[in-house]
């Protein structure tokens, strides 16, 4: 399995960042997890509000724990709220599940982390993350 | 009261994954409970996602601590969510009512522990739990 | 990195055991985490006390989160007791600083989990974990 | 009272990162905290363990919270170990009373938030830090 560098995380921040301003969202914060979901890079941009950091981890968060993208996890919490709830207890409270965690996979599909953002709505905030994992030369499943 | 011994335990994983891989499942995890609810023996196939233990222990957990198995918590928690959740409240929020929590019953109908399986569908994760218990000789409740 | 496959930490585990027997220790607890600091298997010998998983898994995930084996934990902990417990209140409490925590190398040197040992006193603990590391062909640190 | 921007907070780590290696330190994780506590940038290098993130931003969060650099902190956790264990108490156990939890000030004297340096001895992790701050015009109270 590869690993998430250093390097690749920085890449990934700074095209989501940029894909943000091109498409004139709101200060955006963005986490990139490593396999283990333990994180490796964090940013959050001026005037986003401070909470920020944990919104992002909780969307990165879940994607690695459960291996399922925030899309599937909101449509899942759609469907059996108790369930996510429940997720949420077993994993201390972490997740958050909507649109804006993005699962990373390598060449082989091996998951390889996930990238959190968070600042916009939930869609858009994927749209600029998934822009951010393509400039590191990854796949994203938003 | 007949006790869960490690040997049965092994049986009951090695069943449930074999099962599971006649089934076409997802990688799954397989944890067994014993009678107080504490973990005797856990195996997460390679390729699942990192945070299946706690959900495999989750499904155990509820089953044996309420004696009663993840389909009959399911439909409570369909009828009084809050009821669920203020249950994971008082077990400091490590049950999650769904399939795949299985009671395990001794020859005089004593719950002995639970199997808690997880990584497919939460029937498909109770089929084939069922299975693991049933190669041990046990009688199960999904 | 390498991975630790179920397939090595079944072995692990296996091994451990077998040389707690060897060295007529008592009922032994063994887990394997990965990378990540999280559960790839654990097997409790019959006998054992119900809650070693937990001391098992707290042995073992200091060391992979802190890349600071159960010895060296130790020694920090006599030097500076505040300082461990405050990093245990930052990873929720989950530490246990003493011998039986051991980081597993693969050949190039890279941290690819730990296994935790409890049942006997902690050095034996960590005698047998050793063995079991080195049955699967890797480096162990204790 | 100036803020800690993207800017400045991605200097003072570059810089921390850079003096490290100068030094010959181990792979450092760096987080920057604002004034209100928060999470403004993190990095982690490669090879450094996976639990380093909660470290980093326990020694920054104290600082800031109590106004309280680390050396201060480890001096009363010296003094007084039921004191800081208390700090930790109502702060949510997120604190790590060591150096390498450093202060930031403007040029007026007002705090403006705190640098979070581990991966080496606390000293080191101080002196990295300290090279950080500078290099961003800030003045740094270890």
């Amino acid at each position: 399995m590869s690993e998430i560098t250093l390097r690749k995380a920085k890449t990934i921040i700074r095209a989501t960042l940029s894909k943000g301003k091109e498409l004139g969202l709101k200060p955006l914060s963005v986490v990139v997890l490593d396999a283990g979901g333990h994180v490796k890079a964090f940013e959050r941009e001026d005037t986003a509000s401070p909470g920020r950091f944990a919104i992002a981890q909780g969307k990165a968060y879940g994607a690695v724990m459960l291996g399922m993208a925030g899309t599937a996890q909101m449509m899942r919490a759609e469907q059996q709220a108790y369930f996510m709830a429940a997720v949420n207890g077993v994993y201390g409270g972490q997740v958050v599940p909507v649109p804006g965690g993005i699962l990373m996979r390598d060449k082989k599909g091996a998951v390889i982390g996930a990238v959190g953002v968070t600042g916009d709505t939930s869609d858009n905030d994927a749209k600029a993350g998934l822009a951010g994992i393509e400039a590191a030369g990854l796949s994203g499943e938003a």
